[in-house]
């Protein structure tokens, strides 16, 4: 086992192992870009793999929306180091009997989604495969990353946007029903904040990671990161407007759905205890996007949920639980 | 279609077809690495997608050979650059019912490959998937690459090590027999040619690309990209030693099974006409590696395969023909 900082599960346990088994021969692994000196800036890169089967059904999602997701996902690690994109490369792995357009309209999605951030599509690599592969690499730059490590005991909890609306998508296609229009959207097409994130690091933003597995399981990371405990009032997360439905048809409270609801793409930032509520309207003022306290960073380590005084044990997405 | 100069193939009209989709979204697409400008030098920039079923068969390989390879395969596209790596990113697909410890030995693997060559595991991505899939996204800098442009009538075209091992490999295994022992590591362990193209930069390199789809195909590219034609005289490529047996069960002639054998990951290089078989001699005394010349660019356009004067038609692998 190696000292990398990361929250629990099984797949985060496979990263630690790995990291265990390369000692020196691997850079650290603990956050969501890796992070390369270049001149008085860092260079910041990640990767982000998407599975036909594991991470979407082909029947869910146009091309051009499978193409945007992918790489709005990826991008979205940029976004939580605070950096500026350069651009993507993308794997994209086609099963026999797709046509030849088809390789173009998912590239569309992903020229779309890359150049809604200034940023290019640099390269890729076409191939056969059994189903459908994309496969996403990211290059940006920053000045002053902003990492998982970094948030103090004090610090209130912030997310931008709101949370649920992904999962609410999911769960109706599960159910073997139709997403309302709202979560279909917010499934398949998220939004890189990396304008936010920038907004953020300017306002004193100390630590920050992008909600992929869900508010719980990213928050779990942070802390572990930060080496905080992290408490989160469930009440106050600012839900997606399809998950009072989409809750009450899974049998769950709504706070505990839009909490546990992953591939949403927010951001998770750790903002010093002076930052207020009418700080926030200005950041909503210049993004259009609301920016809502949901905990505090203690001493202490692991996270603790409460829903109105009592306490909630949620765990994110993992792959391999 | 975009201007976008790469050799004939269905494979290369679908990446024309992105090109030309993306437009302005997409940097230049037609080299082995996309390279970015970075304060008096370039980033190098590729990806590698390697799938179960159309790269390899799980039972060809270990666990660490399949990881060495990928990497390998990736890095050599930094070579044909002449850059020097920094690390990789590493996206793996595992199937349901894999060992922990299973992507353990793959990125040791991966490891292994990125440290001989002085670089670092930067960064991944693990998700559950139906087989086995290993993206591996590489970066690299050099202060002036080798693109695939930059041939001029008269050089001579020369390649690294010997043609044809892997696809020797390829052979034994499709015909349900088992390779030679130096064909198997041909396969499995290829060597990134990055301290050669150190060497063949230094030495005036005026073009170059890695053979990944057969010396006959890559040569296309190179000649496409320079805007020149290429002979090359297929009776003076280096063959393997496993070639002779391999190309005789196959029933074809060893020069040709060499010059269509994919994935050898050894280096075309175009290099001025005063560069002669004794600067070869020194490049094999500092690298361990023949250097041979095997044709000449010429005015004109596209590759002339000849074999003892006479012309002969080969094409290099593509995945969607």
């Amino acid at each position: 086992m190696s000292h990398l900082a990361l929250g629990p599960g099984a797949e985060f346990d496979r990263i630690r192992g790995i990291a265990g088994a390369l000692g020196a021969r691997a850079a650290d692994l603990g956050d969501d870009c890796a992070l390369i000196p270049s001149q008085g800036e860092f260079l910041a890169l990640s990767i982000d793999l998407s599975v036909e089967g594991t991470h979407f059904r082909r029947e869910w999602l146009s091309l051009e929306e499978l193409g945007w997701r992918a790489a709005a996902s990826a991008l979205s690690d940029l976004a939580a180091e605070a950096a500026t994109p350069i651009g993507v490369l993308v794997s994209l792995g086609m099963p026999a009997g797709s046509a030849a357009g088809d390789a173009e309209a998912v590239m569309l999605g992903v020229g779309a989604a890359v150049d809604s951030v200034g940023g290019k599509v640099l390269g890729g690599d076409l191939s056969s495969a059994p189903g459908w592969i994309l496969d996403v690499a990211v290059i940006g730059r920053t000045a002053r990353p902003i990492r998982r490590a970094g948030a103090r005991p004090g610090d209130g909890l912030w997310v931008t946007g709101r949370l649920g609306g992904a999962r609410a998508a999911l769960a109706a296609w599960l159910a073997g029903g139709t997403p309302e229009p709202a979560a279909r959207h917010a499934f398949a097409h998220p939004e890189p904040r990396i304008a936010a994130a920038g907004w953020l690091a300017a306002r004193g933003g100390r630590a920050m990671i992008d909600l992929s597995d869900g508010l719980a399981g990213d928050a779990g990371h942070l802390a572990a990161a930060s080496g905080v405990a992290i408490e989160l009032t469930l009440e106050a997360v600012p839900q997606h407007a399809t998950v009072a439905s989409a809750a009450a048809r899974a049998g769950l409270p709504a706070p505990d759905f839009a909490a546990l609801g992953g591939e949403d793409y927010e951001l998770l930032v750790a903002l010093p205890p002076e930052f207020t509520t009418a700080d926030a309207t200005g950041f909503e003022r210049e993004t259009g996007l609301p920016l809502t306290r949901v905990g505090a960073a203690r001493e202490g380590r692991g996270v603790r949920c409460t829903l109105k005084g009592k306490e909630r044990t949620l765990r994110g997405f993992d792959h391999f639980a």
